[in-house]
């Protein structure tokens, strides 16, 4: 029981002090009557990496044929392209200048032998080159405004990705570095910190031995707890992402240990417990 | 002409940095086409009063049959009980861990004889155990996503509460104590700071003789004021929620006077003013 | 294949800690079936001017017969009136303090011999005086609640605007003095910094010579940039709302030369480049 129409999800860096946000959703709502959801306008101003893990933290969980407009965009009226990209289970549309990469990552994971940028399999896009589905003027500094939203309105209309533009090949990707590692040990990144401080690490669940010691800046904790709640000062778990999370219970691991994003992690593998107590 | 549908509000500590409360409405969103509502996600990280005085003083204002989730999880993962409950205008989802006390509070004051943590009178509840209505698998540390949002989905659509899981007798209450008085004096709390500073006490406007004297850290102010605009420093009257609020005209009476939540407040009965002017 | 009902589009001071907004979204939800739009709700608490200036940079934006709500209330419990506005594309409803000032500027530029304050040609308003579309108690400090959303949801199910009240001849405007200037120059202030520090400026885009200098506290600015993206640290464009900005690629320009809303510019005609390089 779902809506009949695609919703519209917005992931941009615009803060709600200005109106910016709420104009973009008016372009959509004069133009289409669906529910628009915000995913997150905090995105650190210019921060395209930061968009890329939310919009990573957020897409699996996108209704069906949800349009994702992501908007973070420090090279809006330069020759960055705009585009609109269809996955299989909706559409993106945004500038070219990798927001889409960790997700691009997941499906290119499953495929070998595509080039660098190369469409996943499934996927479709164009450049938006057809003025006649946008605002008129069309500004230098606002696409959301004059081009993103409108476009987003057209796909929500069911207008075909072939009439936006033409047929895109590539799309622009961040280099990712993924987490290295062998012999049980394992080396990766805090790519996030969330609200509560919890430090979130591109370490995926499938990496971590059944017990283990994370180090990350001078502190160390085992894991993996089952929860938040705990005696300890710091726990280690994976997180709602599927990825290696360090928390602090009622506290922010962040401010607990000063770490921030970027930071290396190192996990290695621990005794397990449960058997006869070792000597510690 | 409201809905058909019942609306579906969202009450946490998530904050607005990360992409949790849109992939909670992802979630909702992809399984029932209705609305949803923020009442707040500023609740401070696991403060469980903050979050049960905000549902306080917007409970009587939500549409008819509204699903209201509210997620300030401490104990997420841990024996906590998850909890559907249905009260006579609208359903409560979230866990049990005290979150509903003030409108229950308002509920029980009408009774007599109840026993702490009972269901108010034409109250019901359910501890949720029918993982058949939440995603699948269940992480261990985002709740609001993999249980309470599609189980919110399920009560919009129109599923019984017997269905989402097994009867509960009582809830989880917060301790929370009353203003206490007489002869024409009483002490009660600030048991809010708002947006602009104002003081929200939790002395009701029945506590109040027709003209009084609020006496709050080293500062006195006089009641009633009408409104905010005052040339004094500080004014004192009924606020929006219907208890005693100190405010600080033009500014925030919070910085003003250094006060903050818990702060107590005693407020005694003044001479009434509008006759001869007394000697001052 | 908008909607068919008028949406509601909120503009307030009450940030979002508080559940102020959930509970008028909540009333309006309770009455109405629409899309609530939030155009912000982080104007400066008690800052009107500030509520002006984020209107008049969304209104062209708004959905047809979109039925905005501004709430920056100082006044709320005085005698300052409650006034609902038909304009050429829907209403505003609020508190008669000048915050429709920017749009009402728009209008009047367009006609000549009208007094000040009076309804632009098209517009008609009306006294909120009927208690019967309120919320019954009305409170003394929280009339978004008990007199604007109520109203808000009766224009949407087609009340019209004479049953609401009495016939409104005049608005409060706020004194907004216009950029002055000739000869090819022309002084303005900052009147909004946005959320990335861009300073955007009351200088109109018709106001600027083809290339200009701006001056700005102690520094100096050529123009037009074509965009943010730029090796100089601050760069001078029309911005999304059509006025003179000054932005710092990649960073803030009110951090970087300490600019803040009120403060002077002044530009004047620049030799235009594109020719022979000049001795610099």
């Amino acid at each position: 029981m779902p809506e009949d129409r695609p919703i519209v999800a917005l992931l941009t860096d615009f803060g709600v002090e200005d109106a910016y946000v709420g104009v973009m959703k008016s372009v959509i709502a004069g133009r289409c009557a669906t529910t628009i959801l915000d995913i997150s306008h905090a995105v650190q101003p210019q921060n395209i990496a930061q968009a890329a893990y939310l919009l990573w933290s957020a897409y699996k969980y996108l209704p069906e044929r949800a349009v994702t407009v992501g908007i973070v965009d420090p090279g809006v009226g330069t020759s960055r392209k705009a585009v609109a990209v269809r996955w299989p289970r909706g559409h993106f549309v945004g500038p070219d200048n990798g927001w889409m990469s960790y997700v691009i990552r997941d499906f290119r994971a499953q495929e070998s032998g595509a080039a660098a940028g190369e469409l996943p399999r499934g996927w479709e896009g164009v450049e938006l080159t057809e003025p006649r589905f946008w605002l008129d003027p069309v500004s230098d500094t606002f696409h959301g405004r004059d081009i993103f939203a409108p476009v987003a309105a057209a796909l929500v209309n069911g207008t075909s990705l072939s009439e936006l533009g033409s047929p895109l090949a590539s799309l622009t990707l961040l280099e990712i570095p993924p987490p290295t590692g062998g012999d049980g040990s394992v080396r990766g990144h805090v790519i996030h910190v969330d609200h509560f401080g919890n430090l979130i690490t591109d370490v995926p669940a499938g990496f971590l031995p059944e017990r283990y010691a994370v180090a990350i800046g001078s502190g160390t904790v085992e894991g993996p707890a089952r929860s938040y709640e705990s005696p300890d000062p710091l726990v280690a778990l994976v997180g709602s992402s599927g990825s290696l999370e360090i928390a602090a219970p009622g506290g922010s691991a962040a401010r607990l240990i000063r770490a921030a994003v970027g930071d290396p992690v190192s996990v290695t593998s621990a005794k397990k417990s449960g058997g006869t107590p070792t000597h510690e």
